[in-house]
């Protein structure tokens, strides 16, 4: 990794794993980096780059010693560089393997997301029970009987199983995916998983941020 | 607040304002009480519900305090009364009115989500630019042109707008919402936005969980 940056400096080899808190920083960096090049910004200092994303300019250049260097002193971090090695540590554009499971609106709005083929996110095969959506296609990808779901996986290599079902389905669904080997779950349905299984799980549980919201504006405009 | 706690210990009183971080992870307590109640658990302890969330039962103590004293030591908390109590600081069942702007595939989702509705979170309008959809309905909710925007938030009183609509619009519709008074925004649209004003913005950018995902299969399997 170090090898390709310009700098060979040896304080520029990765610090070992890096923490979870960081992990789940990088693709908020990575979203604004992308934003930066489409405007043409070329470079960003660390106190700009933690202003525009609520972090101190101390966390960023924390954060991304892990990448190895691209900061030097005075000068800022180079956009495109830092761009494409946080893509390489996100594993963007190397072709994840995903199956998604519900073909409702929020599933249609997933498959028909054009950024996550872009990148690399390919959603092979979408599995309902809905009889009247079976053997239709959402964005050229397949739908099929959920009940063929384990036989799917037990034939392709998945990486990541999409859960976009009702929240009663969602359990009986993770459960077939880690039977099945599947390596990560991105679930959206709004359940907290009883599994004792270390397959890792990522949830999007989009009601929450309503009610952080809500809560801020009821602190802000009612106290 | 405290009044209505069994418990009138001094101690019980709420600290003060609630840290940003403790007002984002309400929603997750409130989700995760939920589940518990509909399985019948009255009672859970700090260090359970600690367990559950990736939280240590110290910061849950921390955390619940500012809600009032609800736990025993020992007994732990009553599922129920802590449920209704972060509901009500979250501004749930208060009727939050909301428009939604994007009436596509995700904003589909979004309007047809039932939960959202039930606890007092109410979509009165949808906009959308796209002919085909304005007159339609999602819901029983109309769909306007998005021109009439501006005109419909000078006659309604709005609390929060939603904007999920593809990227490039979604700046503009921003500015339009803060224009006219909303208090919050509740926004979907993979951007960053590069407004100056103190409107609440909080923000779903559901790629940054997938690529999250991604990291982590990556360190997990690859290393």
């Amino acid at each position: 990794m170090s090898g390709k940056s310009k700098n060979n400096n040896p304080k520029s080899n990765p610090k070992g794993p890096m923490p979870i808190k960081v992990i789940k920083r990088l693709p908020i960096y990575y979203r604004y980096l992308f934003d930066l090049m489409e405007r043409r910004v070329e470079r960003i200092s660390s106190g700009k780059l933690g202003e525009k994303l609520d972090l101190t300019s101390s966390q960023i250049r924390q954060d991304l010693s892990y990448l190895g260097s691209f900061g030097q002193r005075g000068y800022g971090y180079n956009v495109y560089e830092l761009h494409d090695e946080i893509g390489k540590i996100l594993g963007i554009n190397r072709n994840m393997q995903m199956v998604l499971i519900g073909g409702g609106n929020l599933g249609k709005a997933i498959a028909n997301y054009p950024k996550f083929s872009q990148r690399g996110f390919l959603i092979k095969a979408i599995f309902d029970r809905d009889l009247d959506l079976i053997g239709e296609k959402i964005n050229g990808v397949p739908i099929y009987n959920v009940n063929k779901l384990a036989a799917y996986l037990d034939n392709f290599e998945i990486d990541i199983g999409i859960i976009a079902t009702p929240p009663e389905a969602a359990e009986e669904m993770a459960q077939i995916l880690i039977n099945n080997g599947i390596k990560g779950i991105w679930n959206f349905a709004p359940v907290t998983f009883d599994i004792r299984n270390d397959v890792l799980i990522e949830n999007v549980h989009i009601s929450e941020s309503l009610f952080t919201l809500s809560c801020r504006i009821k602190e802000k405009y009612e106290n």
